[in-house]
């Protein structure tokens, strides 16, 4: 065609997790919450919908701002609202890096950074991670304009430390970016880290912990000075009125959500333990999913149970890149999804084991 | 900071109209519409606040794709749908333009599109209207990667025939965006161009005509090659469930804001023929605004009855810029609102001809 630039005619758009419009499945693999937003957050929403909706929203979305200066304790001048965390990792990428830059990250690894590098024609350095998933020693260099460590990480839910992740931040000359989506499951969180040092932004999403996938807002959380780049490249109005309703509402509301997140890590530790049980051997994770691995011998692959589990109506996700493609990613259901997972799980195991 | 890419750290901002978050304000400078949305759609964003809000939307949002195929007889894989057409932009700037490749349009226009060629670090290439408001010839060349014209244009209100973006389709080498966010107030649209050309784009917004600029929704027409390279730079989950039920509830409820368009091109005629009996000129508006200059001699300027309409809570949008600092461009409200500015225009200028 040529009406694009070649770097964007060449690549492969993101291709998000399948989202299917029908009912019936049990739905395991984008890392959804099986829990509804709070009574309050959809008294909220509800109460969003008047004649106010012909009005454009607050720009700079300060009333989420403003809730979560109260919530994390930081002023609101270091805290910027994004249509869900993707809208902040955009805004970074396209402040930050261009061509002649580099991002680094290592992978595995959400893959949409890679893409994101793609678009701005950036070179995307991954280093791929030890055995341990500790952070791997070849990021630890000067000469990137960013470096992106989703923590805790996906797919593989494992995390590093705020100590690991501070050395980091000194060592390389760049800025710092410390994707937090799943933080609310871990032991841990890096927020501190942004009182500590000059160039780290730190990521949070409404999606997986507060149940807001679908009214899309995130937050960055930052210096001032690197807030006011980022917001030089923010859409004026990327977050709606409803998604500014909901966060306002669920951040009042936080106990609740913690609530859901300690439920969430209690299934987290009876599917790890059931999954060993049948043969699997899941990583140690700090998020709402389980990365597992087949068990070897078994007469079936990963991706044949991510197939047969799919003829079942249940969606897990099977990621088909080398180093992935022997596990499947679990999203962390309520207990009811999670039994039914493992029973389907053992029909197809019987049935591929004779 | 050094932080950002070079471009980044020189730019400014884009600065969108003030949006004051008290009430009592009669605000005629972002053109909103005057009138809410239709109780259909109020009805379709309140029963959007289910527990479904816990899952992502669709991440292509086809109920709006098939609803706005039904309405405006284009082929769904025609259409694509955004954050408000502001993300529409982005993703056609992002693909299309970078270093070394050129974004024409014409100016004075919205001011956004220099702010984009900057994030992308593209070159601008502003070509002057001529004073009649046609397209200037300069337009006409090959060389840029695309052209965009707001049609009808912002700040001025002006439009030109589809016959002469036929022409400019034709003469440029690279894509035609039209932009046409106030469309639903003019007497003509673009739409039958994405039919005749391979390079069109026409851009609409649920923002203005549908009183939904709190929502954030537009769509994109344009070839399905086009779509998909667009699609390609697409946040995954761009579109919230909300914009996706009220752009629904919207497409089927259009009679509704044809008789809204109506009336304020009404209102539009009225508030044009009282602005000439003070001595105003205003510019044929095809829009739901009216760029209008200051009379001469009359003892105050543009700019002072903009300060002296804030002071009074009347909110109009003044451009300090030249060739638009004599003038003031104002929303089309409705009568009561209209009847208003008049009123505190006329004891405004009374003050100052004293």
């Amino acid at each position: 065609m040529g009406w694009f630039r070649p770097n964007i005619e060449q690549m492969q758009g993101y291709a998000p997790g399948e989202q299917p419009q029908e009912r019936g499945f049990i739905k395991l693999n984008t890392n959804e919450s099986p829990y509804p937003p709070t009574p309050a957050v959809l008294r909220a929403l509800r109460a969003a919908a008047t004649k106010d909706v012909r009005l454009y929203p607050d720009p700079m979305a300060n009333a989420v701002r403003r809730a979560a200066s109260e919530v994390f304790g930081l002023p609101v001048g270091r805290i910027l609202a994004g249509n869900g965390s993707d809208d902040l990792l955009t805004m970074i990428l396209r402040a930050v890096v261009g061509p002649g830059r580099t991002l680094a990250y290592p992978v595995p690894t959400y893959t949409l950074y890679r893409t994101l590098a793609q678009i701005e024609n950036a070179r995307a350095r991954e280093v791929p991670f030890p055995p341990d998933f500790r952070l791997p020693r070849g990021l630890f260099r000067r000469g990137d304009a960013a470096t992106i460590v989703a923590n805790p990480n996906s797919p593989t839910g494992t995390a590093v430390s705020n100590a690991e992740l501070s050395r980091l931040a000194r060592a390389i000359g760049g800025l710092l970016v410390v994707d937090e989506a799943y933080a609310d499951f871990a032991d841990e969180h890096a927020l501190s880290l942004v009182e500590r040092h000059r160039n780290v932004i730190v990521l949070r999403t409404f999606s997986k912990s507060f149940s807001l996938c679908g009214v899309r807002l995130g937050l960055a959380f930052a210096r001032e000075e690197v807030i006011e780049g980022l917001a030089k490249v923010k859409d004026s109005y990327n977050v709606n009125r409803f998604a500014i309703a909901a966060g306002v509402a669920a951040l009042k509301d936080i106990e609740a959500m913690r609530a859901n997140a300690q439920r969430i890590r209690a299934t987290r530790r009876r599917l790890a333990r059931a999954l060993e049980d049948m043969g699997w051997r899941p990583l140690p994770s700090q998020s709402n999913f389980l990365f597992a691995r087949a068990p070897k011998g078994a007469g079936y692959t990963a991706g044949e149970m991510y197939r047969a589990l799919k003829a079942r109506r249940v969606l897990v996700r099977y990621f088909d890149a080398p180093g992935l493609d022997d596990g499947l990613r679990i999203t962390i259901g309520n207990d009811r999804e999670i039994d039914a997972l493992l029973r389907h799980m053992k029909t197809i195991a019987a049935s591929r084991a004779g």
